[in-house]
């Protein structure tokens, strides 16, 4: 086997979720662990896509969405990035939608219970996308959830990125799909809700390793308290 | 902060419990990782105990307790090992059950949500421990549980050794303590059940990373299909 490759998580999905949503780790420290993944912002303002080793932030919060890349100082509360390499690459000739294209996606994996990077690079007819917005800690993640912007378009070429997360860790990650999409012109991009793709070239990574910190000098990281059971619902209402 | 306190885990308790025993692993390999720690051995014959950087397994299948030193080329299907390094030591003066110091214990942590390494080299009134028997994949792990050995000593001086996990990763490993005993004298040990600590010294060591594992190249585990609801009570059921 060549150089194992790491997931690099920053952060559980569910101490997000738990209301932790200031940022301890640089977007300049995150890209040395990868190129292709997702995140939020500090005070989860919008959502993170790294594609090509470049940080991006789609926001919906002024009524219209926005994409802007992100400097190497800004800091992320949660983000999981990969160094990205296609271990298998299939085009996608006709059209499908979002959920049939995960299950093609899916019928190529060697088994599932391994992490995966995901990149969809393509057409398509119709986006679907949501963007989380900047909140402070007093407000459940919950219910910041049910008032997200949601914005579709149509006819819009871009690529979709992100990490597919065998069952076993839910609740630390999202099990299944959690992908973020930008496209190309850098006009329009977010969590992906939805789609229907035209056409595309899809690839999927293998993950070997999960290399996973902690915020370990954040004190209300380390004293917050976690109720899984909700959590695990919460995660599955939100993501 | 000095360098960061990586624990090392391979593959995961949840896939342990749905069968997969097979070692492929070596105790070699695990001891680069970590000088102390827990798992168990290939065909899950027995309880492995990492201290000090030596490798014993712990058997209770042939009618008595036996304990051996095992060499660098034996295979493990699951292990959790770190390179354990005190961060509080203190000293337990009088007599207490295995509940009330492993509270103790907890008294000091820094915060609930980081992994931590237990180290508890004392004398014991009792000791009550437990041996998993050698099984073929065939059985279930939660059958296995329930005919395991069970062995008690009285007054037996020797060290528990193992790892605390948080909420959020039960299923990946098991929430709460997950500990291993060696006696002294090298005859007597295995998984901890419960004990009465006559007195000793405890060490809590942090562990600030999780650097997680798979057997990447065993079809076996890639294509497995786990229940984790089941999973999670046979967890719970079991350790």
């Amino acid at each position: 086997m060549s150089e194992p490759i790491k997931l690099f998580q920053y952060n559980t999905l569910g101490a997000l979720m738990a209301g932790l949503y200031g940022g301890s780790l640089t977007i300049g420290e995150l890209l040395e662990h990868g190129d292709l993944g997702i995140g939020t912002l500090d005070s989860i303002d919008g959502e993170l896509i790294i594609l090509d080793g470049k940080a991006y932030q789609a926001k919906g919060s002024s009524g219209k969405p926005e994409v802007v890349e992100v400097s190497n100082d800004v800091m992320v509360p949660y983000a999981a990035v990969v160094p990205h390499q296609a271990e298998v690459i299939f085009k996608q000739r006709f059209e499908m939608s979002g959920n049939e294209l995960e299950k093609r996606i899916e019928s190529y994996y060697d088994g599932v219970n391994l992490f995966r990077s995901i990149k969809i690079k393509g057409h398509f007819s119709k986006m679907h996308v949501r963007m989380i917005p900047k909140s402070t800690p007093d407000t459940k993640f919950a219910d910041v959830a049910t008032r997200q912007p949601e914005y579709t378009r149509e006819d819009v070429s871009g690529t979709i990125v992100g990490i597919w997360t065998p069952q076993m860790f839910h609740g630390v990650s999202v099990a299944g799909y959690h992908l973020h999409f930008i496209s190309d012109d850098h006009s329009f991009g977010g969590h992906v809700m939805d789609y229907v793709i035209t056409e595309g070239m899809i690839e999927v990574g293998p993950v070997d390793q999960l290399d996973q910190r902690f915020p370990v000098q954040d004190r209300q990281y380390l004293f917050a308290k976690f109720n899984m059971d909700e959590l695990k619902k919460d995660i599955e209402k939100s993501e």
